[in-house]
């Protein structure tokens, strides 16, 4: 129950990966065995340029969502973005403010840009989903403020991918970060969707791959892998979701019933598989362990901040006390979670909720 | 015949793989899951420590081995390098020349820094084994001299670390790249060395992965691979290194054979796969192309550089003219190749040549 940190790797990307093990050669080299490593690249990525209605020479491949997010805001002049990004997302100007129901702010975006004369920074990055209370940010909106002054708009869709479909033409964005192993590809390759009006700076030196932009060879297994696991995604979004949605509701109603339990952030336009709970005067750090001897992995934050005993930036910008933030968990669920999970889940909960409470 | 452009997933690598499918926690979960998968990466870093006889603390995994080489240099004051690196080294002093031979020239690296009061620079970088042409850099010595003058040494063993056994301590680097699909290992995967004087500084923003120097989720299936293909490498270097030299040997004799044929670079202190030849008259790439359509995959530069019709920078820089840059081809064997292709490569180059020069 800690889809939002990762996901296991799924049937089609596995058999890609088997199916690939001995296709070695490098997609750079001129000769046959080159050129076919070449196309399978290249088909990767117009089938995955097709999921998201992309030019397919509008995807370049990355190592995962942190090197995309890098890439996009590379070398910018200045760059703003909302006060509840993930820590890849470095920005140089004011953050746009967040409700505390867990959205940011458009229209803080508009006010603040009407009051210049000079539009103060090129490029504004807003995640498409909260990567720990899981809401679905106005990126329509949020874009279309932006280029009304002129600037470029990036979204970080890695946790957005796996519930959302995604269409960059629809959204309106110029860049678009996607990281593979939450959508069920392996972990090391994600990519950055970015047109013609972007004009990414490369951050790794090296050769001509990615058109220039991301030098390096290719991760050929993972890029195949990932363009299976994205179109099997996307084929099967609508009946996972309706399914996640009808388990995380199921499980929210049982922990709610905890004395002193709140939901964080918005259960209204929030991806189907997440919740983020607090229980009142229980740990979370403390609950995630126990609940971990239980076989039952859930997480205190996200996985990039795991370690960190701060209170998360994300739940103190919504509003949340620093010891709020401290006794809140994230659980996020996936199709391959049962009924039977959600039984066993809120029992152990309930009943270390109680535990932890009366002090053993 | 083109193991320098990248070489096949070893069996070792292969089974870790397969083995390690369904292991997908994100190894900064800080439940049990998450910490299995910390284990696994924890233990590859162990082994590739070992394997090169360095520090596990040291080893900071990357995509690659571009990225390996930038993240060396990254955000250093002045930086220096020798004139015929891989083109992910990019650096802001005047390079070290190189002898006709093919070895960089030390003692230029020595007289160059006797002649300043001050330092000009604060990393020198030189290559272990051209990529080009195979030969073994003076890197022990390189590395001496540099420490003399208070510079740090980092030097790019992607196409060493197959050939050559590796000692951090010994070559006395501070800092040394690796690209695992060099020895084994998939694409996608690399590591860099790195000792407490060298101070690395992140290229890409994000979280606390790889002691905050290389944030993002790590390669887990990548990782793990990397230390058995690495391990498997090391085990079996002294016999094979016979065996391809064996092969390289008999088959460059066979080529000298052919009319205007010359051997690019030292034979001496040279790595037992590589053969760079020209036949002169005779177009590298014509013939890269027509050995392609012959099932024989030879390259006629590096593959970093394939598609790009210049002639070679490091051809040029050991004294070709372009006409002969131009006329080269690279041929790099490992223990996959056999007698018999070894027959086969030699009859089908020495007919092709002929029917080029021939006009057909």
């Amino acid at each position: 129950m800690d889809h939002a940190a990762t996901t296991k790797i799924c049937d089609a990307a596995k058999q890609t990966i088997i199916k690939h093990l001995d296709d070695f050669a490098n997609p750079s080299s001129s000769h046959e065995l080159g050129r076919q490593a070449r196309v399978l690249i290249e088909d990767a990525r117009e089938r995955i340029a097709k999921c998201i209605n992309a030019n397919p020479e509008h995807i370049y491949f990355t190592s995962g969502g942190s090197e995309a997010n890098t890439l996009a805001l590379n070398k910018r002049h200045h760059t703003a973005s909302s006060k509840f990004e993930h820590h890849s997302i470095v920005t140089d100007w004011p953050k746009i403010s967040i409700t505390k129901d867990g959205f940011i702010k458009s229209h803080k975006l508009n006010n603040m840009l009407s009051e210049w004369w000079e539009v103060p920074f090129t490029v504004m990055s807003c995640m498409h989903v909260n990567n720990e209370i899981g809401t679905i940010q106005p990126v329509q909106e949020l874009a279309t403020i932006a280029h009304r002054y002129g600037i470029l708009f990036h979204t970080d869709a890695v946790q957005s991918m796996p519930y959302i479909p995604i269409d960059v033409q629809d959204i309106g964005c110029d860049m678009l970060s996607a990281s593979g192993h939450k959508f069920g590809a392996p972990k090391g390759v994600g990519f950055l969707y970015s047109n013609e009006r972007s004009r990414i700076k490369p951050i790794i030196n090296g050769g001509h791959q990615e058109n220039g932009k991301r030098p390096g060879t290719e991760n050929v297994l993972g890029i195949v892998a990932m363009a299976a696991a994205l179109e099997d995604t996307v084929e099967h979004m609508e009946e996972r979701n309706t399914y996640v949605k009808s388990l995380r509701d199921n499980l929210l109603e049982k922990l709610l019933k905890i004395d002193g339990a709140y939901l964080n952030g918005s259960l209204e336009n929030r991806v189907p598989g997440n919740i983020n709970i607090r229980f009142s005067g229980v740990s979370g750090t403390r609950l995630v362990t126990l609940c971990s001897l239980h076989g039952i992995y859930i997480s205190a934050g996200s996985a990039c901040n795991e370690g960190i005993s701060e209170p998360s930036h994300v739940l103190k910008v919504i509003g949340l006390t620093d010891e709020e933030a401290l006794s809140s968990v994230r659980i996020t669920l996936s199709h391959y979670n049962t009924e039977r999970d959600v039984e066993i889940v809120a029992d152990v909960i309930t009943a270390l909720v109680k535990r932890i409470r009366d002090g053993n």
